[in-house]
């Protein structure tokens, strides 16, 4: 796939800081349901069409076009693996793994109250994975109401 | 509004795995682009329905309906403000804020060559938020190699 049109895209009439905003900007690459869970899979280890779409229960081709999109925006990469291929990936993709495990801490604590499904653990000593806002001079844990968001 | 519609859902096709996830969960709630986008603009410190509409240009009856939701899911309260109303997060809300941090960041880093249009920053000491992935039992810091996703 040569230059998908972004998943979605702001109107023209957006304020020129919303056109660009860097989370925005990753909306318009990441910002669908289907993408989102694509990379949960994938985080979760998942890595061949057949498992990804079993997985999602999600229409070839939606998936195809997902797979696709993410491909060329170096999220990424198609593998050969016997007669097919997996999806890996990339370390650009890989640092997208923060907002995937914050999201799934969010769903953890106000959607799943039996626990949850999986867990992302520290493989040096199996304790959860966790996401953390913090300051990186002081150290600080923060919470919303110690962050002021600012125009550069 | 009561009761609106998932954003997005799972097919019934769809893995138990997958149907549990705390994840997909999270994205039927704000899996789109404009429910992200909303949140964005929410943390940036946008409120009312007139600010929101312009910084994005969304359609005001789109506007509506992701404002509604996010209501209804308890992720934003509708308070009276003069004639008006302000959109505020709750505290359920609030702790989206590492998600939309971390795709700031990852925007950042992959979008904005010239550097952010705006930052969140420490109240206390001005240094810019950073969302950190770490093992709470042992303090490390940890990237995705060091991190394994297993059933629970």
């Amino acid at each position: 796939m040569r230059n998908p049109a972004p998943i979605a895209s702001l109107p023209a009439g957006a304020s020129a800081g919303a056109s660009r905003c860097s989370v925005l900007g990753a909306l318009t690459i990441v910002g669908d349901f289907w993408t989102l869970g694509l990379l949960r899979c994938l985080f979760n280890g998942l890595s061949r069409f057949g498992e990804l779409q079993r997985e999602l229960g999600i229409a070839s081709n939606v998936l195809a076009d997902r797979l696709g999109r993410l491909v060329h925006a170096g999220i990424l990469e198609r593998v050969p693996a016997g007669k097919r291929h997996r999806y890996v990936l990339t370390p650009t993709g890989a640092e997208l793994a923060p907002m995937v495990l914050a999201l799934k801490t969010w769903g953890d604590r106000h959607l799943t109250p039996q626990g949850p499904t999986w867990i992302w653990h520290h493989a040096g000593c199996a304790s959860p994975a966790e996401v953390q806002v913090r300051c990186p001079d002081c150290g600080e844990l923060l919470d919303l109401p110690d962050i002021q968001a600012a125009p550069r």
